[in-house]
C-alpha cells in the first residue's frame, strides 16, 4: 500500500512510466496533507495559554480533521484500485461479439467507480477547505501559516480530484449518471474558489 | 530524513504537536509531487506512437523536471533544518546583556536562512508551473490530467512557500534584506496565478 511506502518511493513511482500511482493518488495525498496540517494547528492550540476560550471548538475541529485525514488517506488506495480496474476492463478480450459485450459492460462499470472515487475525494477536500476557515480564525497564531498551507493543499486537491472526475466521466454512456455526477461535482465546487482566497488572505493578514 | 519515512508516518508527523515537519515541508513535498507528475507524463510520451515529433522536446523537459524533483525533495530536509535552527536560537539563554546580544544575532541569522529556504522552494515551484505548460501542450493525451494535477500542486506549493517567506521575514530587522527578498518573491510569483489557470483550462479542454 502506498501509505506504507516512503515519500521517496512515492515520488519515484509518481514519476515513473507506470500509470499508477498518478494524479488521483496525488490529489488524495494533498488532501490528506491539508487535513493533517489543520490537525497540527488544532493540536498546537488545545491546552495553550490564551486559547482557553476556543479549546472546545478546536477539540471538535480536531476530531473532524483527523477523520478527514484518515478518509483521504484511504482514497489513495481506492484511487489505485479503481484505476487498475479500468485498465483491466480495457484489457479484456474482444474477439467474439459476446466478449465485446462483456468488455464494454466491464469498462462502463469500472468508469463509474473511477468517477465516484475522485468525486468522494473532492467532497472530502471541500470539507478540508471549509474547516480551514475556523482553524485559521481561532488557531494558535504562531502556526497559522500552516492553516494557510492546509487550505492551499485542500484546494489543489479538490481541483485535481475534479480533473479525475472529468477524465473518467467522458467515457460513460449512461447520460443520467453523467448528469447526476456533474451536478454533484458542481455543487461540491461551488464557492470553494472564493473561500480558498478568503482563508489565504486571512492567514496572510495574520503573519 | 523525511523522504525515507512512509507517507503514513509523514502524515502523522504533520498532524502532531511537533512543529516540524509543518507547512514548509508540505510545500516542498507538493512541489516535488508536481515535478514527479510532469516526469510521469514525459515518461509516458517519449517512445510512444504519434508523439515522435515531440520526443526530443519531451526528453529535455524530463531531464529538467527530474532535476526539479530532486531539488524540491531536498528542500524538505532544508526546511526542517532551518526551522529547528530558528527554534534553537529562540531557546538560547538571555540572562546577561552579552547573552541577549548573542541570542538576538543568532535569531536574526536563523530567520534569514528560514526566509531563503522557502524563497528557493518558491523559485523551484514556479519552474514546475512554467514547465507544466509545454508538458500539457505536447504530452500524451491519455495522461494529460496528470499535467493538470502537476500545475495545481506546483501552484499550491508556490503559495505555501510564499506564506513561509512572509512569516519569517516579519521578524527580520535588516530592512535591506527584507526589501530584497520581498522583491525577489514578487518577481517569482508574477504571472503565476494566470499561468496556473491557463494550464488548468488547457488540460480541462483536452479531457
Amino acid at each position: 500500500m502506498i501509505k506504507n511506502k516512503s515519500v521517496h518511493t512515492l515520488l519515484d513511482e509518481l514519476a515513473s512510466k507506470a500509470s499508477t500511482p498518478g494524479g488521483g493518488s496525488a490529489a488524495a495525498i494533498m488532501g490528506a496533507m491539508g487535513a493533517a496540517l489543520l490537525s497540527m494547528v488544532a493540536n498546537l492550540t488545545v491546552g495553550k495559554k490564551n486559547y482557553e476560550g476556543v479549546e472546545e471548538d478546536m477539540k471538535k475541529l480536531l476530531q473532524r480533521t483527523e477523520e478527514l485525514r484518515s478518509q483521504l488517506t484511504g482514497m489513495v488506495k481506492a484511487d489505485v484500485e479503481v484505476f487498475d480496474k479500468v485498465m483491466a476492463a480495457y484489457g479484456m478480450p474482444r474477439d467474439s461479439e459476446e466478449q465485446k459485450t462483456s468488455r464494454t459492460a466491464a469498462i462502463q462499470t469500472a468508469l463509474k467507480e473511477a468517477t465516484d472515487v475522485p468525486l468522494e475525494c473532492a467532497r472530502l477536500c471541500a470539507e478540508v477547505i471549509r474547516l480551514s476557515e475556523p482553524v485559521a480564525e481561532m488557531g494558535n497564531k504562531n502556526v497559522i501559516s500552516d492553516a494557510g498551507v492546509a487550505v492551499l493543499a485542500g484546494y489543489a486537491a479538490l481541483r485535481s480530484a475534479a480533473l479525475n472526475v472529468y477524465i473518467n466521466i467522458g467515457g460513460i454512456k449512461d447520460e443520467e449518471f453523467v448528469q447526476d455526477r456533474r451536478g454533484q461535482l458542481e455543487e461540491i465546487m461551488d464557492g470553494m474558489d472564493k473561500l480558498n482566497e478568503e482563508v489565504y488572505e486571512l492567514v496572510k493578514s495574520k503573519l
